[in-house]
């Protein structure tokens, strides 16, 4: 009987926190514009690290640094979006097998998020040859993710 | 002479920080796409906010100190993709008088940045009347320039 309870009280926690995510979006392209929208700004900020990190353009640590604190905000925004019922056709180069295996494209995710957080403390610490490091990394967790989960 | 090299100094100066602004787009349709996501976050944020405030939803006050958060970061973003050459045509709301009257734009832009950064403070110390009146400001800015700049 406490272990049917305890199941009840976690289905109805776990639905509480699916609901409040989809709900924050009126409708489900709102959604899909959402991380449309996201992605776009983390590409650009992304592009604009690999610059430097490239040598196109000098290294600057406050520029750095900036873009870098705000890859990591919005490396948190995106999942909310992702999952929401009905945004896995139409516009969206989000594969369908996403939804199929949400534990393993949400491991994902979270590794982007915290390479993306551990990209902005070495930002902050100035020391180049690590942040070039650390810069793959992110990368690298973009790349593993879009891979398995993007559609071209 | 003195003037002159002032002058001359402040002119090279300011194509510089303008140059480098609109050397963050490789083409003018990065700029409007880069803009409109960042609006469109703002506006997604900005409603989540607004829900609280008008009681559609219970008020929550890490949820509703995370948005303002987040729109004071975004409310600093767009306004490097407003004035890039060639994007006041096309798919675009920005009206194109925005680009002959720069200095009331920037105004405008920075009155939003303002009320926003006063926002994120006041919703961190949680006093709920100061909050929803700190949000009409920010609504308020929001729309004078709307009104001003932005084509239906």
């Amino acid at each position: 009987m406490k272990k049917l309870l305890m199941i009840l009280i976690c289905v109805v926690f776990i639905a509480g926190v699916i609901g409040s995510a989809y709900a924050q979006f009126a409708k489900p392209e709102y959604a899909v514009k959402y991380r449309k929208a996201v992605m776009f700004l983390i590409a650009q900020h992304f592009g604009r690290m690999g610059a430097m990190v490239k040598g196109k353009i000098p290294y600057n640590q406050e520029v750095f640094t900036k873009n870098a604190m705000l890859v990591e905000t919005l490396s948190r925004l995106s999942w909310e979006a992702m999952m929401v019922p009905e945004t896995d056709t139409g516009d969206t180069t989000l594969n369908a097998s996403a939804f199929a295996q949400q534990a393993k494209f949400k491991e994902m995710a979270q590794t982007f998020e915290t390479q993306a957080t551990k990209l902005a403390s070495t930002a902050e610490s100035g020391d180049f040859s690590a942040i070039k490091t650390q810069f793959g990394q992110v990368g690298k967790s973009c790349k593993a993710c879009h891979t398995q989960f993007r559609t071209k």
